[in-house]
């Protein structure tokens, strides 16, 4: 007997460390989607198509645009390089296929809005990046007790994101293209910061006080190279740390470092008025200790995949259902602009050793007093 | 295009709690397999199998022989009610399907036996009793290090199964079938001694120690009703405490308790001449933890599928690897009778009060030194 | 200006390893008591008290009987070997002297029970054996929780003695009059079972429901000797399993170690039966954590006395209390008794590798059924 | 026998809550020193001292000047208002008493560095500010972990000091004297910056590099009154969060509350170029948990002198080893300057709204480029 069950018919561009995993999960462990077809431009990422997707029934592209012609095609998810994401986010759209992009839209704010747009003019096409964290278990329960006012209101939230140290000199040729350390490595934070301090809040008594996505008054970031003195050409560090201060009486404060010794550890705190929650304060990787002459040790995760495996999964999952329900997709696109325009003034704060502050309409403020253009 | 995939064609006996979640496990989370029959007598749960199973393909029988006969059929996953693992096991066998089987074999010795030797018979069958621990995460790198020699010996193994309370009274009803609590819930301690005390150990100059099943010298049981006192009347308790002491100088000690109340607590230590290694003895359910005027809150599993529920997908990804691949199951048949005897003679223990002895032979010993018959 | 205040006037019995620290904890961290006199027999003891003993105005003797006889002397605390703990705590008895122990009263129940019976002959005489864990701030609020109903029922406990693995041998020797592991190590998680278990209990409506000494029923008890196979000559084991049953529905059992490699590590569950209450389930020596390239560490406390000095203080500081303010000590004589008793019976358990009966008024029943005269 | 020990001659300057607890540990747990004097201007103080340390032998006075003059009297311990601190302190030196001051030695820069010139004018006076973090255990294993470069070289210092909220208002009288929360709390945080970036390193092959007070670059603070507006009027929060950024590439970040539910919670993570050490990531009081239906639960300690109760203990005992022994006390007095100097810049930053530049002498460096003189 086949199937009689409607699936997302979807399609990889990228096929990476990261296009590779979203292909497993689509083509595995998404029970309403199927992988349908996959692109790649290195005939590297291709051969390993051939011996893992191929054999399942995906169609290979060495071509994007064919690809988006691939019959009955109906989403695309965008795990490129970066620097390639707004550009193949914005041709799916225009092609009617919905769309689940990786973090983050664009290094540059500009071209994140221009993806905003086009959304905006084709309203029937799904568009979402995707924010790993928010599909993570442990960060969804946060977010449920927060909705329901169990923390008070969200005040003040702090969040980092921490690499293993990766010896090879990975990092330093990444930061060309990576946005810098709080494009690529906080943005995660930053969208947190936007997501937590936007919910929703039902009281006791069942009254809704709606959130609204929080204007950003001003960012100041600093950082250090520790370890990599190379990233200095790429105006990046090792060590970051930055402070956005919102309109509404909300700080949050970010740490991101890429030189972790026992592996990742991103942890948050979001900071309410009558309580706290924070996920992975004390982390682990799975329940074992082992108790030694030399004191009691444990494993953290190796890297981001290892930690939020299980989230991207469920992303995939969620991104499909929408879809196919016909429902909003859970992260909202303004959001993701924003959390691109924070990364850039934070990185932009970085580099100049400045406080960069921004009026109520979201605007840079010179120092002279007078805003500039909206970007 | 069609997957060119050899997959394992998989049916499944019984779709009640257990069932209905490994016929989604084989359904979805299982690439090398696929779900093609389910059986259950249960109009309920054929109910269940229309809406979940059916549009996937899925055929359904209330006839558990008829679907023995179902097309290409390869394996078979018996989860049914305990009473009828046995049956179902060695039909599945004489038909000459691969078995995956629910925990335990029987709640009686004598027909696990006849499993193991139906098995016997079947050499080009494989049939392994479904332990899920020993393919969770923390369990098995708790294994890897203790295979590597970082304990040293594995002298003494603590472990327990705590079920949150159910007040509903379904655990006296089920005791009825259960065999008792430590058959039923520390049938997995046990099994999980059984795997430690015979871990082949690798010394750091390469020097394999090949492990062998220990054999059980005596057990002893303790227990009391605290919530429930009418689990009495089958013999059972909602609390249990048992010791096994095996011949070659080790010994397991386990505790079960029905009446947990934050939720599932199972939890192991495994302790060595030179190491401890402790699973779970810090529970929680994921990362988050809660910082309110009452204290710092955090949560723990619910049920043992909360906990467990990533090792049932690895248990049913290593068992169509097994058959695909021609490899030995992961888990020996032996030891999951050997598991019967022991979980058996504690509940007896418990039962009458006594010390039970046995043999080198695996008989037990009458108070007047003879051996009985080897069950 | 001369203090005012009165302090009670103490000696001590003893200067060994124990004996040193309570001298210090009488002199330096009991405001309300003054350290006027020690005794030991050993003259390299007597060198450290003339260092650190004597220039803050304690009188030193060779002989225990003269410092009975000292001046105004009010109390004696008694930290000499094992075996003449019992002896020492008679004479000053007889000698009006209050008297704190160190446990166990002695390694053998009839002498134990001579010490009591002594106690009763002199009520004005104050007796305490010093069982530290009370004092221990965690199990008091452990108690605390349990007196005021947030568990329910005490109805099972699980506690451990684990000591870090000493290679020089100190424990073979040790053995020989230690009484062996459940009378040395276990007797402290016994003496737990007894004060949990005796726990009065007041509901939330204010009833008190008053606790009594619980009576044993049953013992059994498991051992190897998996790194000092020299412990077997004097009957000992370095691991130890233990399990006692009340009569009254409750269970305690216990596990004691000499080869914990990280360090000390005593914990306890005490679970009831609507919450339990978990004492040490996570050791760590302070609040610091290294995260390294090698994982996250943590070391623990090295010894009994690292983990339980502070109660160790509160003791000396609540037995003076309980002299100068007229007060009935901490701990009754009667249960320090208990403890020997089912500490003894476990031991020899483990020697006979049989199951140990007692009837309900305490009394070993022979296999026939006959019981023995009470101990 | 009157003792015959050397012990130091201590008067204590306030009898408020902190002053009360030094008292105590003067008189009765720091075994070198005896407490002499004490001087509150409060009745209701002097009220408390008769009953609590008259009787001890403690001489009351209502008269700083008069206790000053206290016969044979050789240090004393500030503990006042910290409005009196320095005033008290330089009075004290120049009367030739050795000095423990209670932190901040002012609020103001000026003032503290008037103590420091006052303090080097005479030499022979050993003068500390009491930063009791230095003294607990958890943070000196951290800072001896450094000292022998487990971490590298120590590069980012986060650091938090979080107080249980308190409903009654004090915090807002408080707020006029205190110097804001970053002088007010956050004065430890700075304080432990500054301690492990000036902390000698001793290499594997034995080579030490020796540490030097790290030099502040530039701060920026922000926050808001999220439950108490009427801190605004002090140009003062209930929530800081600040960032320290050092000419040596290091940078320091903090986070201050005064509405942290479950109680007290100070932690730190020193964050060096091959590891991480987290002191109190996982605050607990004691090492008790209750597992209870509504999840796990610990508590933490309620206020600042719960979690550091000891560390007070032992600032008493190394000051007054260091008076007798004439060796130098163990934090430097230049040190506490430069963390006023920081916590006033912080205080400034946050009011202004503006990043705060220091050149390599320590002097602010105005917006158009020009020093201020070094205050």
């Amino acid at each position: 007997m086949a199937p009689q069950i409607r699936r997302l018919r979807v399609g990889i561009s990228g096929l990476g460390r990261m296009g590779a995993r979203h292909a497993n999960h689509f083509l595995h462990r998404t029970p309403r989607a199927e992988l349908v077809a996959a692109f790649s431009p290195d005939p590297k990422e291709l051969e390993w198509a051939k011996i893992h997707l191929e054999p399942w029934g995906v169609k290979l592209y060495s071509n994007y645009d064919e690809m988006l012609k691939h019959e009955n095609l109906e989403a695309v998810c965008v795990a490129t390089a970066t620097t390639v994401h707004a550009e193949h986010t914005i041709k799916a759209i225009e092609a009617g296929k919905h769309v689940l992009c990786e973090k983050p839209l664009s290094t540059k704010l500009e071209i994140s809005q221009q993806v905003l747009e086009t959304s905006r003019r084709h309203p029937n096409v799904k568009v979402m990046c995707g924010f790993s964290r928010r599909f993570d278990p442990s960060y969804r329960s946060a977010h449920a007790l927060t909705s329901t006012g169990s923390i008070g209101r969200p005040t003040i939230l702090r969040s980092q994101t921490c690499d293993k140290y990766d010896p090879s000199g990975f990092f330093v040729a990444y930061a060309e293209f990576s946005g810098g350390i709080f494009v690529d490595c906080n943005i995660h934070d930053i969208d947190l910061a936007l997501w937590f301090f936007s919910a929703d809040i039902t009281s006791p008594d069942g009254r809704v006080e709606k959130g609204e996505l929080p204007k950003v008054k001003s960012v100041v970031a600093f950082g250090v190279t520790a370890l990599e003195p190379g990233l200095k050409k790429h105006g990046d560090v090792d060590n970051g740390v930055g402070v956005v201060e919102f309109w509404d009486e909300r700080i949050a404060y970010f740490y991101s470092s890429r030189m972790n010794p026992p592996g990742q550890h991103d942890m948050t705190e979001i900071i309410g008025t009558t309580g706290k929650l924070s996920v992975n304060a004390n982390p682990a990787n799975g329940l074992l200790e082992s108790h030694l002459s030399t004191g009691i040790h444990r494993d953290i995760p190796q890297n981001y995949y290892d930690r939020f495996e299980q989230a991207f999964v469920e992303e995939a999952r969620e991104f499909a259902n929408a879809v196919l329900d016909g429902k909003g997709v859970p992260i909202d696109l303004e959001s993701s602009v924003e959390a691109v325009r924070i990364g850039v003034a934070l990185q932009d704060s970085l580099r100049s050793g400045k406080k960069i502050q921004f009026d109520r309409e979201g605007r840079r403020v010179d120092e002279d007093g007078q805003a500039r253009a909206r970007l």
